[in-house]
């Protein structure tokens, strides 16, 4: 009986689309064959599988920057997985690999799409962190469209999660006064404390944002980095300062909604204050992922950048873990532990 | 009894201000005296006095890019006017002058305040519309904004308006297929036959705008260049191509409203579509405006743009003509002839 005879796969499908909150519905689990890796490619063991509140989109049937996920269909997304089978003259087995994968506990792909972990510079999961899309958002937002300056203020929302937590700290590398709002006492507390933003606001316990957000940037916002959309996002609006920047990274309190969304328009405000609102997705900045990853490499050896990450334990556990993204649960990054490193 | 004493002036002042839509009780008349010219000064009589939609924000008591109006004080606005006295080396009794004055017949103002108009390369009202800040609002919010490229579909929102129509025919100069939307069939078949936009749309009779826009532009929007917000804006935002551009330069739906302005939040769709939307107001360039005036001179004397105004006489006019921007009244620019040439 060879290795790959021994192996149990198991793929997790999208069962059918959600009307507003996705549940567990939505999933299904499938027994599956083990792929035979052939010339080229690799058979990568699953070891820790990412959920991101972007994938939302992608169970609606709407146009978007990506194609929906199929029906009946594998979903996929981050994951950190080790090369357990190679027919590539690129990776070996024991190898530990980074890439945008099937959800399910073995993939066979190419050897160029993924890329090889080096452990000597950061834990693994730091690879679906800080050190892969997730700081590369953070980065490219802020600097590219953000731009910020010595002594502006920076509001971020969602400041706690595996994003908004990196726009802060590298808002403070750079200078500026970094104000986050979050939905609990102890995510504000550990970003004050453990990562030394300026001011936060726990939006749930502020029953006036506006004036919470008046209070905590006297001198305006020069740049609102927008993790939530909303009513937070309509609040910070009000506040910007001529010409104010709003790097337009996602937008969870929309996702799930089905009552068109309605908010009070911004055009006259963007026209007062000569705002800049961008949305941007990180592929668009493929080609200066170097730049990226060099900085966050630096600042993360330097000990500028801290990252946190909740690891949930269980392939079945998936559906799961995602749901509890749009409640607000995690603090950092939502990882799955499939299978031992 | 020297000129001056022969002379009678009025001034217009903010009476009270609005709520929602101005009405003529917001403004009063004022006989006053003619100032006299100092050393540097010129006293100018007004033969032109322009009435634009961004003036109305200058009527709340809000925050904003430039002072609100003062209750009981004088407006101010763009002007044309004669220099009737001067006490300046640079200015000269009879040089037509340009510049942002108060709403009375004469103003005595320093000479670096107006700019000298030469009427050999265009008739005088020219300087307050395709040549004034009218026609550089246009010029840099279409080309340092929306930045369109030969081909890309660019839709104009008050297209019949002073900014709109000169806004669309830069765009076809720079090869962009264009589509404007405005207020009635007449305003329409003038911007297709006068002014060779490719598609156009009367709002008025379009029950769905999100329709009519889609069969507008069947290869979506590059460019959305927004003088209205409020619906048509909505509609617009929906058809965002990938990095699309919008330059928000007016809003005037918005202006007058009580109820709050609510409509669907945008965030989503600018993430999916990667939009940019950006306010600006033309004073915002005012250290390119030489770049600006020579273009826009060589593409008119090149006859490759049109401009369009409408003139109502006598000062006591004003406040009505005003009014009528609301109304939709206006082809091209709103302007009140004062006084003779």
């Amino acid at each position: 009986m060879t290795l790959k005879e021994k192996l149990k796969n198991s793929q997790i499908l999208l069962a059918k689309r959600p009307k507003g909150l996705p549940t567990k519905e939505n999933f299904t689990f499938k027994d599956s064959p083990v792929p035979q890796p052939e010339e080229g490619e690799v058979l990568v063991k699953t070891i820790y599988l990412s959920v991101d509140p972007y994938m939302r989109g992608r169970m609606d049937d709407a146009k978007s920057y990506v194609k929906p996920f199929e029906l009946n269909e594998m979903i996929c997304g981050g994951i950190i997985g080790e090369v357990v089978l190679s027919d590539s003259d690129q990776l070996s087995v024991g190898d530990k690999v980074v890439g945008t994968l099937g959800w399910q506990r073995y993939n066979v792909i190419q050897e160029s799409k993924v890329r090889k972990i080096d452990e000597t510079i950061a834990p693994l999961t730091a690879y679906l962190n800080v050190l892969g899309l997730t700081g590369l958002t953070a980065y490219f937002g802020l600097l590219d469209i953000g731009q910020p300056k010595e002594g502006e203020t920076v509001v971020v929302s969602g400041a706690a999660g595996a994003v908004g937590m990196i726009v802060g700290q590298i808002a403070k590398i750079k200078g500026a006064r970094v104000v986050g709002i979050a939905g609990s006492d102890e995510k504000t507390t550990y970003l004050k404390q453990e990562l030394g933003f300026d001011e936060t606001i726990n939006y749930k316990t502020s029953p006036n944002m506006e004036k919470a957000l008046e209070k905590a940037c006297p001198n305006g916002i020069d740049i609102y980095f927008d993790n939530v959309g909303g009513p937070i996002s309509d609040a910070a609006i009000n506040l910007l300062n001529e010409f104010a920047r709003i790097p337009l990274c996602g937008a969870i309190s929309s996702y799930n909604r089905t009552d068109g969304d309605l908010g009070p328009r911004i055009q006259t405000k963007l026209i007062k204050s000569r705002g800049l609102i961008k949305g941007f997705i990180i592929g668009d900045y493929a080609d200066r992922f170097s730049e990226g990853i060099r900085d966050l490499s630096s600042w993360l050896a330097e000990g500028k950048l801290k990252y946190e990450e909740n690891i949930v334990e269980g392939f079945e556990n998936v559906p799961e873990a995602f749901l509890g993204l749009f409640k607000g649960e995690n603090l950092g990054k939502q990882l799955i532990k499939v299978d031992e490193e």
